[in-house]
């Protein structure tokens, strides 16, 4: 039998410890989960400071101990909301169900017949990726919102000189 | 110490068992290994049958049971040979050689000052994916040049209805 | 002798009573009208919440009962001011004037060497497309802006709930 | 009730007798037509001489004495074939059934979930764009394989210099 | 020997006096220099009213004078920051260093990298060209804080109507 | 008074002496030139191995001991011939008079009104630039087919080693 998938969309600026909490009750819910990592061409702003690829292994880094079948795909925005699932559906493995709590995305999937569950209930308390850019920016306080591996990857890669130099 | 990364570039339209052979040497020589699936825009064509995301699940299928850590990700073509390393660069972890027998590959990564190895000493033997696809056409005799988890993937989709179909 | 054709601008989000009276007016200068359709390749934003298929419907709908001959025509944006007027001009049957009211689409146009005619004069009194969507966005009092035909077709896509759970 | 709309898909380079008998054919199964002309943005070439609005023209001018509602409208090349379905769909009005004899079309609406109609029985004696083409290049015989307003559009254009010059 | 080339990125609307000394100043610096020409692809709006080759007009009309090897290369804008200096490099002839105030800019071509150089401290007396584009609009006083070869061009293309009209 | 200004298109793969004769001539008709190089997005391939900042620099050394004031700019493709002319209008200053023997280009030229001279009489002679590709691919012969200062940009970066690895 084809396994369940539920597909999560983010652009995960950074991996946070929100978002993990967020994958592992939706790991509860199916048997393999894909991870879309939106606006996968943006980079080096305030706002999207990290590159799709620093992402990638942000996320892949920080699930490597889970025991689940994750896939971890960049999409390139399009600038077309009516083509937009089309573009999902093709960059990432099929999945059966998408978790989002961004209402243009929920009503894009619900329009295209995918069934959208709503993620306000898990990350309520979660981090804000803005507060915790702020607080890179600031070099100070950042580090205890995201995993390990994240911390890891923002010092591999200067993370916080980059926000600093750009803000 | 930051880990040795490598990266391979290929359509992998399918990912076959010369494919396979050629991660299991590179695995070898590196730490971890970045997997980019060329032309992941390209799909439902003869030469390019399958979207990045089925390509996807059939390359983190197969490497599931190795013990490797592995980042799989689509590039979408830009038609910018000067730029299109930067654009895999973006999209991937950080590497630190890349792999690839294709000419044009090799020499846009040697000018851009990234070491890069040639593959044609591994893959020699390995199947030709135009020959597969050729195969898949006709229904017989693929299964036995790709991994399992390939021929799973390709029979969730009706890969071989698809090619049929627009051949 | 060939047809003297005017070309009239909008997005038309959505095509309202102002449009229709503007269209009238328009049919008495010339012999047949060319309705190009702006941004064609934005919907579901609360700026621009129909599709390019969406509005051609209420356009053609609208004008059916009318004794005039209509292109309607999607203009996707360019992004690219200095090339638009010939991406007008590529979608749309030749046209001999232009109507807008928008002082850069004027002025593009006067450049080319085009002839345009402001449009102020008609819509004066015309009801704001922003002001419409507000009314829709709380599903009370946009009917009486719009043609019937438009009611119809906002009513065929749901447009009052993707409106709603867009904003 | 909503109309039962069918959609045909072409290049129509040029609209000729073929299509119009198509049209007919498709106008018996629905209550209203959409003709989506493909390769949009394509002109000057050999094979696509004529811009989307002379296209848009042709087809109009042919259809206007019939009693039929339809919607021409122009579909720009997207060069992905995993979202072009949710394209043509965003420039159209909504559609039941689609109709084409191109297997890759067939394909990728089928995988899409929307009903698709051969349209292989309806055209076989129909002629051939390409043959066309080569008949106007050499200014003879093409008139009497389009519909007359065919003829007057392609005249006011200087279609046949065009094809002359760039052939 | 290869001579030492310098290259300036700017929008340059309009080329300004405060743009020439920073010219004159890397100008002692280096054997030669590139002048990017940035948002070559924008005109006709407030924030960059002047098309690419009126940048380049402006440009090349003042250094003409000057015993210089200068070139000057439209830079179209790719959205992409993080392929945006290979970009460049493909657009402008080789050069060793970049000059700008962006901090974007600096760091995007520091990660590549390239060796680039502040120019805060030559243009801190300069003139802003949002002062003088706004100056332009009410035609009066922008003369003098351009060049006269800016002058001149500004004049044939009728630069202060534009900026009239569309703002 | 406006100066006459000529417009020379091509993809000067590389510039040669045939090229250099051409604009030797139109020189003698106009008070300046624009050169613009197509397709300015391609490089590393056999048909257009050098990158646009490197075909600027083999044209502007070339012409700076000569007295003529040129403007060289690159024109990237758009794969849109309805807006080509349009888009090179936007990157180039201001002209006149094009020149070109390209069928296509000179069509286009003359469907947006502009003077165009084919350019036939003057390069009857010239070198193809296949040929010389076909020579530098062999490392032999081509020297002498373009001016030295082409010489001195193809050495200075490899061009030779560039065309044998992606031929």
């Amino acid at each position: 039998m084809a396994p369940l998938r539920g597909c999560l969309i983010g652009r995960f600026q950074p991996f946070h410890e929100g978002h993990l909490r967020l994958v592992e009750h939706i790991a509860d819910d199916v048997d393999e989960i894909v991870i879309g990592i939106g606006s996968a061409d943006a980079s080096h702003t305030k706002r999207n400071p990290f590159t799709a690829g620093e992402r990638v292994m942000m996320i892949r880094k920080t699930l490597e101990p889970y025991d689940m079948t994750d896939y971890v795909v960049p999409i390139e925005d399009l600038d077309r909301n009516s083509v937009w699932v089309s573009h999902v559906q093709s960059m990432a493995p099929r999945f059966d169900v998408a978790y989002s709590n961004n209402p243009l995305v929920v009503r894009l999937f619900e329009e295209a017949g995918v069934e959208v569950r709503q993620t306000e209930m898990f990350d309520r308390e979660a981090l804000k990726g803005s507060e915790i850019r702020a607080e890179m920016a600031q070099a100070k306080g950042w580090r205890r919102h995201v995993p390990d591996a994240v911390v890891s990857v923002v010092e591999e890669i200067d993370g916080v000189g980059r926000l600093q130099e750009i803000c």
